[in-house]
């Protein structure tokens, strides 16, 4: 069997195909380049990214989506980041827990991927991930991250449709609101709009958002209790298909990443250190001269 | 009079050496690599990074730290970074006008960098630039940054000490302060000390830089009346040298932006741009077998 009938069995009715074909591309296993180079996407299945503080209860709503898109006969696949970052603390374990009542849903195919984050890049691991589910077939793929650090900004360069999700709570911080997620996110989902607050924060959202001139949705729910999520599925339904113009800047972003992640594959930091750490005190280590050997 | 003899003229009693040395590294000019492979540093000069929120005083606490280094006979250099980043809005320039009561001093040497903010990397000039001072024998380089984004991860990477400069309303973002700045502190500046809350902050960060393991310095200042300078000053004078594996550390972080930006210094966003724009649309386009090609 050679690598382009491989290829053609990776499909959402075979789940094992796509967990083989994951697998190949995240540990770059042999073969990998020639199934990514393989890839064929017959259907436009947009990538949706999920992202959002802890506790905005971005599970439970990626939850409450699969459970009504399913129930239309609908596949969907997810694809969970864990940024390991540095500056993200505590595990997000408990989080997937609650994604599970879906594991043994033969529509549902959910992945788990841990990066370490190339900060303010796009993943290389994602960005091939995400393409290996959309040759798949399913009808939606969900990229979800906790956002932290920059991990939302590499999600609003993956995906089609940025959802951000936030609690009225977090109009406190209505700073960073303006300052950073209004320029990633398609939609803001305030969660948990039952709890004080919500309408105000909504309210004052969507002044934001008006301000830029951009149309940005935004849509009150109450995941745990499937409030409001018919509005998010005729979002991410919309039938208007993506403009050209956007899809070659996601792909541009998207090949300058892996671009990069190509050309530094060889340059390993533990290396250049080890290397480094013998020279650091010799009078004439000239940083530039040793950056020029590699 | 050939590339060394040059390099050997670019001396902190000579401003016109240093700017003109400037230019070429940040402009790549003929010879910048040259120049940057025959850079000596007799002294270890300290680089001092300074970031914090909008509003927090950083220009004036630099302004006061220059006012007191120069007054000791000291010889200051400034690389004020403006991140131009998305995510930053307004200009800087504000900042920068208080900090022109020593344009006329023949200590003090002050540079502005735009920086497009290579998101989450050190930016390749940030780090050629800074070098060019500490080669030019200045005592202190300060690189003051304001901290939106990865900016002030990105001074962390580079600087030999970390100055973060908070208010008393900072406290209220604790929660940020804990997830980031605390990794990347070796001192926390509380400007606006005589503020309501100051003490109860001050308290707070140290109960948490306390758990945290790390000697991490909380200093109270006013910076517009010179409250409190001694005390930071104290801390950079620290006659301690750099220890030879954090040194180590930071000239691998170097190391590596500095690779990454050489083996990607052709490719260009723009052309990858317009080259996918004309594929886009076409049925078998593929990007990984597109990103071969580059």
């Amino acid at each position: 069997m050679n690598n382009a009938n491989k290829i053609s069995a990776i499909s959402f009715t075979d789940f094992k195909s796509v967990a083989r074909a994951l697998t190949v591309v995240e540990n770059d296993l042999p073969g990998a380049a020639d199934l990514l180079k393989n890839l064929r996407f017959d259907k436009e299945a947009p990538i949706i990214g999920i992202t959002g503080p802890p506790g905005a209860g971005k599970s439970t709503l990626v939850n409450a989506l699969i459970h009504q898109l399913t129930e239309r006969g609908k596949n969907v696949a997810v694809l969970a980041i864990d940024p390991t970052s540095p500056f993200n603390f505590g595990s997000l374990l408990g989080d997937r827990i609650r994604m599970t009542s879906h594991f043994n849903s033969p529509n549902v195919f959910i992945r788990s991927l841990a990066t370490r984050g190339s900060l303010g890049g796009l993943s290389a691991k994602t960005i091939e991930m995400s393409d290996v589910l959309r040759a798949a077939g399913f009808d939606y793929i969900f990229v979800e991250t906790v956002g932290v650090g920059q991990s939302e900004i590499e999600i609003a360069g993956l995906a089609d449709l940025t959802l951000v999700v936030l609690v009225p709570e977090s109009g406190d911080e209505i700073q960073n609101i303006k300052s950073g997620l209004m320029e990633i996110a398609d939609a803001f989902i305030i969660n948990k709009a039952d709890r004080d607050g919500a309408d105000f924060f909504v309210n004052n959202l969507k002044k934001l958002a008006g301000e830029k001139h951009k149309s940005i949705a935004v849509i009150k729910t109450v995941a745990s209790q499937n409030t409001g999520i018919e509005e998010v599925i005729n979002l991410i339904e919309k039938p208007n298909g993506q403009k050209t113009e956007r899809r070659a800047l996601l792909l541009t972003e998207k090949a300058y990443s892996l671009i990069r992640q190509r050309r530094m594959a060889n340059v390993d930091k533990q290396n250049l250190h080890r290397q480094i750490a013998e020279l650091v005190d010799k009078k004439d280590f000239n940083l530039y001269s040793f950056v020029d050997k590699w």
